[in-house]
């Protein structure tokens, strides 16, 4: 991995999710160009010390000439960076799974996609809203016509989280994003409007062939804009609009899209992502749920868990496992909010004495003991 | 680990879930009496064959043996073997995380009781849904008294898929929860009435006191319970009503909670688990999103991600990176659905033209190239 | 009508509900025993004088001398004279419409019973929920069989506008609901546990049989009962529960059922009223919608409006009417919030500025003149 | 009323509405050029044979002539009639309530503004949604600043009903919408585009100042256009998107308007009409409900019931009524649906069962005889 130390957000991301099917380890990187907050990142994870690197650079020619050296690298890194370092990941023939967006600036992506060309080897671009069971769902009913002729796509990708200037005020996430040296000429339409183009034509299945775009720096003194509202013609001759903010104050996160054919229309949002809402002309509107066993093939694949089960479900597990390691690395003699066996024995007695009395009316349960 | 081969659906939650944070590695495991399937699972998931045992004695046993072995095992199996499983780990001296219910019955979970308390370790059962941030939230407000005094509690936890009877048609997880010898004297009740009431108890801050049980074995044919409906008391004097059942057909797996005090009353449902809605008596309705930062700390302590990005969001990018690892593993020349480098051109002329042609009206988005 | 008075709630709905599709006039009434207020609510609902009558008695007896007179009498009194009015007015020949219950007790029930099959003439009871078009759908659904055979009904109406004694600080609604002699022996079990129990049967299609209940008096000095859990055993073999309550603070007035048969099951709630969500088993959810020409006879003839105009739209509408007819009255110059001519000119110049310069990019839109 | 014959959707909605507050009568009308359909519409609202006129002239000028005449006209006419019938009308000294849009171009609606001025009568437009009381608070929490100042403004209008070329299959509804003559230059933009328009400047507080449009013909052989997506600029500086459509297949009638200010958001969705959700930068989002004591007094202004009595209560209560109405007209000696005293009867059984059964477990409850 490279970048991804301290204060980021999307490398724990990055990890997290690499390592989450068992597939992938996360083995070594250079998290960092601070050595204290690389040496911790590293450790954090689990590199081993010989493997936590100063650059990208060391990293990239000391796990070539290992013999189990890594294969794919994690690119994680400000904007600015992520076409130096895919493009030597490649060179040296990794493979190279990249943060988005692909570079800084349309030159570097037309030079890394000669790059890749030339390597041989994979390079895949985490345009994460792709990888949600439900959205490739959306994208196959599209795609097997279940909707007629696509005319019409509506994305709508709105935060408020740069409202105020927060990037004067210290907050790293925010500072780099502002910056057009570290994050190119897009400020809010390079960070999700980006995100939400691609899921447009993901889903949609036609490229935009034409757009009318309002762009605004809507916070005095900020440089790149914070506010994007597009309007957007698309080959075969659906229209959309793209609307992108990051300063609409009070919204979180809220990615949605929406495609209207001939005979029915379908709305995803990120909100509420394990549900594809279809609508018709004539019919009752449906609800499809991620897991289910009547979705496409690409969607099934994308859970690990049954209907019903939202995926949070494995970080709810996680929290009890992250609450049990923390006890056991501090010695501590209770696990603080981890049930514990005397809620195992309350369990029981619930369960025991429910049946034991079933139909029978009123019993008392007694406190375990 | 202890259980969680091929078929299981609930060993690989606690393996994703258990090293998600980076503070766990699965390292040893009996994951099936059959040999095949025992490799199988420690292989797919990195265990060193050498750790990968016939049964869970000689597992404990090496692992004790080890320098750096195991510290925590983890117990996947059915419920009938959760007990002894459980009891000769504790005996070896390791900290057990075991899953629901703790043992197959109230006398081998007082037996347990005593176990753990004999062998100074730690004892964690997965109640999973103690482990979801918003449900966290929801015991803080009560317990700070937010509500006023609690005077009802409502949970509901509606499942269809006994329907039929699977158990009859070779359905793996069906068949031992229909088993009274492997999954003990409750059917629906101890499979799912448990959580329920783990986690009425939880965010409700008191202990039923009596109840008065309505269960039934409703397809026919079928032993054990499938549906429950429960009256409570709860210590203190809140009255509630505890409704589960696996046969309600077209539900997925609908937890539901509400609690309501003197002044106010909130509700949690797993289907939207990032959201706590709160009502009160003389003020707007409340929603309080996971991630944000007015939260508790428990309840801040349970995410990995800013608000908004719901938990599946992991999952989604863990898709990508799956089918990379996919992709690289069989030598394939592209990775399928992983949005690559073409995408990451495309991206980049979208933000370039829309920034250079901001407020100028329609312009031509050239295809990428 | 009788009763409905200055402080009442439900005598204006039912003025509003009778006179709605044009096919009934309000023309008489004695509203209320207190001259002062009989004369103010009959002349605001546009009663002539002469047929605002002192009470129940000489308004029956002088209706029906009259040669055009009242032919159906709406009793929207508290519950304890439900018996005497509506048996006054069907042994005079008048057919009735009651608020529910329909008595204050059983025996008086029984009694009326006896009066309605004496009469010959027609008995109709507000249990208003029948009324929605997704309910008359959903027992259309559970009568063709749809779901299969019923396996259970879970109903739920909660309120909390009764968390405080407001009965004892003179809040008139609360004041008669909380005295048996005018209420019964059933306080939130006769208010609005008998709806819920009449839901459930209504659209269950089958009779409850026996039942098992849970009934407090939770607000100290309360004598009847204002929250009630109750466990049913329907006709059939579907088991039920049954949740009312008052005291749920924060609650509105979320009436909520859900039926589950052998493949799927459906879920009603009355704050989103125009749909109705069915599970199935294998399937896609599916969400019907009022007013939609797929539903059933009984469903569509209970809409008055497109799909997607939900009911409040004619009061939106006659918000606008009944601002307009107030400034009439007052004489003024002006109608509040009533968009004006000054709205009209500027949504014409919108439309007409959008059309004539369509696709040609920015244009202003001149402030109307 | 002039226009709302046989066929039409929105004269019935005008008559209900005018009606619902017992404030305004329907006297008079000429509501269709058809005689046998004028007669059935005036005699379905019990108009007097007297007053049901041939047309809008002889309307105006016999209802001028009576001592006790119309003193407000609904003009409910297809567009290109509005001017003339509105401007009539308040020659004659009559006040107007005009349906949208006020008159069918630019030019009329100017010509109009004179004639009202010039009239010194009220004249009102029934750009429904203002009329709603959520819609009103956010209109007051706007003006009062509560999200500080406003930056943008998304209002979406879709509508799927036209996805077909309906206007040529005898449609009534879609025949004028899609004919310039009778509906001007707008087809989707005049008839729900202003819609949009005037609710994001009523709720908004800023007028448009400059607009980019996207408009579009879509289905084959449409003359007007049938969707819309246009840009905005506010006074004050705040941007915004206009989504208008009517072949957005699937769609029912889904108004929804977002506003973003400094340091909060509200949304007001149309099929959730009795909600306002308010998102805040820092704090926990709330949901405002109609009817609640919280509200600012217009919003309060304009609930009939208590929260969490949807608006369609009235309408379910109506269909009560109706049924019964047309039971009493048939002479029949049943009323359907309408719950009778057997319903009665049955409800009081449970009641008094219930109450006398509380706390002592299963009990029968008999079938009411």
């Amino acid at each position: 991995m490279v970048g991804g130390g301290p204060g980021a957000f999307i490398g724990p991301v990055h990890r997290m999710a690499a390592e989450l099917d068992g597939h992938i380890r996360l083995v070594a990187g250079a998290f960092s160009r601070d050595d204290a907050k690389n040496n911790a990142a590293g450790r954090a994870w689990g590199v081993a010390d010989d493997r936590i690197y100063a650059d990208y650079s060391q990293m990239i020619t000391a796990e070539r000439a290992r013999e189990e050296g890594a294969e794919l690298v994690a690119v994680v890194t400000p904007n600015h960076l992520h076409f130096e370092v895919s493009a030597a990941a490649l060179r040296a023939g990794l493979h190279v799974m990249s943060d988005k967006p692909a570079t800084l600036d349309l030159a570097e992506a037309r030079a890394l996609a000669k790059a890749v060309a030339a390597s041989g080897k994979l390079y895949g671009l985490t345009y994460t809203y792709t990888g949600y069971p439900m959205v490739r769902e959306a994208r196959e009913m599209v795609r097997r016509g279940d909707l007629g002729k696509i005319r019409k796509i509506v994305v709508e990708y709105t935060q408020g989280w740069l409202s105020k200037p927060v990037e004067r005020d210290g907050d790293k996430q925010a500072g780099w994003r502002a910056d057009p040296a570290l994050a190119g000429v897009g400020g809010c339409i390079g960070d999700i409007g980006v995100h939400a183009f691609n899921i447009a034509e993901f889903v949609g299945g036609a490229l935009v062939e034409r757009l009318c775009a309002d762009l605004a720096s809507v916070v005095p003194g900020r440089i790149l804009d914070d506010d994007c509202n597009i309007l957007l013609r698309f080959a075969g001759g659906a229209r959309g609009v793209l609307i992108a903010s990051q300063i609409s104050a009070g919204a979180r996160n809220g990615l949605r899209l929406s495609v209207h054919g001939e005979i029915g229309g379908l709305t995803w949002s990120h909100e509420r992502h394990t549900e594809l809402t279809v609508d018709w002309l004539d019919a009752p509107s449906q609800v499809l749920h991620a897991g289910s066993a009547y979705l496409s093939a690409p969607a099934r694949a994308g859970s690990r868990l049954p209907t019903g089960h939202p995926e949070g479900f494995i970080e709810a597990f996680a929290n009890l496992y992250t609450d049990m390691a923390d006890a056991i690395a501090a010695g501590r003699s209770d696990a603080g909010l981890v049930p514990g066996i005397a809620d195992g024995v309350r369990g029981m007695a619930f369960v025991e004495t429910a049946v034991a009395a079933n139909g029978q009316g009123w019993v008392d349960l007694e406190s375990a003991a």
